[in-house]
């Protein structure tokens, strides 16, 4: 048994919960992943989620009294301080105190944090971006949304929104995004954008390969990515072109933060080169020659884990909620 | 005379100098203007701007050693923990160790702050933004800058750069930035944007109002003011569509920071509502309905001592360099 302080972490999904117990190091002592099952109401999900940390802690022959609390990553809107869930759309959930829910079922010190900030918490703390003060995360799958740390500490704005990084406008009379604008990056350059470009070339015949492989099923990035490593050209494009997208909003996001690092994290990045390789040759194309020599522009290291690792490490780093 | 702490500021211009003794209420006692004449040399310089600030300090019958130190707003990108100028394009300076220069000269604390910081730090501490923690400040001119505060502190990034919110990406495809980028907010939303569209519009003889105006001089923001004051409709657009731009550059801004307040300063605001109404409402038309809740967008109030005020509340205020 390590003899330094421990902390729990989950990171709450919309179709899995992921939990681990983690010493201050970032070393996982145990962990455990089971469904959400989040129609079946927050209580349920209340429940999943002290039935899920409390496997995790037998895993590493441990209770809720040998770590020094909680730290819960959630999807969405939340507000840390309150310890609520604002909304949280894949979950069906509206101002949700989760907090409250958990603590008086474990009994330690509870707190959640927005996944994107947790996520980029873990990776500076334990990840791509050990040892940095300044780093952006950008969280890179359906939808588009960032981590901010400023002098080692997230940042979360007047009341806890700052990060929507998704939302700078590239295009403005670009395509429709979900919040109501045009041209976000989160329009041009997210999974649901790619899918959106596949789905209209399959529509005008212009991919049999997309066609074949998604068949009856909807377009995903993996269907596209297969059909650009056969070969299919309409898909490559698709993918690149939105890779570039990212790249010319990571240059708005660099000129403005001049962070130490910037960190790629989420399901899209296992599209690779192909959507990789653009964006960073357009940050580093357009962006300012002294900000691209002050930064570290990679990917996550810590992969599905950064989230509940940054959330365990706000408690073993006695971060304020 | 007040018995509260006193500083000198000073703003640095490429042609001019603007010093000031204020209190740390932002109260000033005495202030002085004379030409930079930077053609002279830095040496010529540093003695002038120790004359300005020894004239405005006989205007409050004070000596250097009454102030706690002299804060130095400077133009372009500075390392404040050198106290060095990096580059003042428009004093012909590189590398210049200005704060060591005058110190010699004062025998008092010296620091530099680049000019849009200096602003936003004023603005925060004695004009639109009072109170407030996290502030974003936004220079329209000839180009466009940036100063962010967060936590109440000027936020500088990884090596004084922050704050070029003049190179976020706006359009790909546009006009070319004098950054070597296409399409940034700089090249769509500034003066020089402005005048480059007012050009064009007379060289295409859409516009016998501007070119009747501008006769032989270049077309500057006023010249088109002028004219679209005057009715034309060519004129009016250029405006307007520059102040669009700027708004979609803010939203990008609001959605990622979610600051309390948003003040947009410098020469352009006195375009008025044809520039400022579109980008308003560009930005509450497209921003996060939260986070519009959260910001007071409006104009800066103490005009051109904001940055000399702002950066002699860093002295006052003991704010490192």
């Amino acid at each position: 048994m390590s003899d330094q302080r421990l902390a729990a972490g989950v990171d709450l999904g919309g179709t899995k919960i992921y939990s681990l117990v983690a010493d201050s190091e970032g070393h996982v002592l145990g962990e455990d992943r089971r469904p959400t099952n989040a129609a079946l109401g927050v209580d349920s999900v209340v429940e999943r989620i002290v039935a899920s940390v409390r496997a995790a802690l037998e895993h590493a022959d441990l209770e809720f009294a040998d770590v020094e609390g909680l730290g819960i990553s959630t999807p969405g809107p939340c507000d840390p301080a309150r310890g609520l869930i604002s909304e949280a759309p894949n979950l069906g959930w509206i101002d949700v105190p989760l907090v409250e829910l958990v603590r008086k079922k474990v009994g330690i010190r509870t707190l959640l944090e927005n996944d994107a900030a947790a996520a980029a918490y873990g990776e500076m703390r334990f990840g791509a971006a050990r040892g940095k003060q300044h780093v952006l995360y950008v969280t890179l799958g359906t939808g588009i949304g960032g981590g901010i740390i400023i002098d080692g500490r997230i940042y979360r704005g007047a009341s806890g929104a700052a990060g929507e990084v998704g939302h700078l406008v590239l295009e403005p009379d670009g395509a429709l995004c979900n919040c109501g604008a045009r041209g976000c990056l989160e329009a041009l350059a997210s999974g649901t954008a790619i899918a959106r470009e596949a789905q209209k070339a399959i529509a005008d015949g212009r991919s049999v390969t997309m066609a074949g492989i998604a068949g009856d099923r909807g377009v995903t990035g993996e269907i596209v990515l297969e059909a650009a490593e056969r070969g299919d050209a309409v898909a490559e494009e698709i993918i690149r072109r939105a890779g570039r997208y990212l790249g010319l909003g990571l240059v708005g996001l660099l000129n403005t933060f001049n962070p130490e690092a910037l960190i790629l994290g989420g399901g899209l990045v296992g599209l690779g080169d192909l959507y990789l390789g653009p964006a960073f040759a357009a940050a580093r194309e357009c962006g300012f020659e002294q900000i691209l020599n002050d930064v570290t522009m990679t990917t996550a290291e810590l992969g599905g884990r950064s989230g509940a690792l940054g959330a365990a490490a706000l408690i073993t780093d006695r971060q304020p909620a």
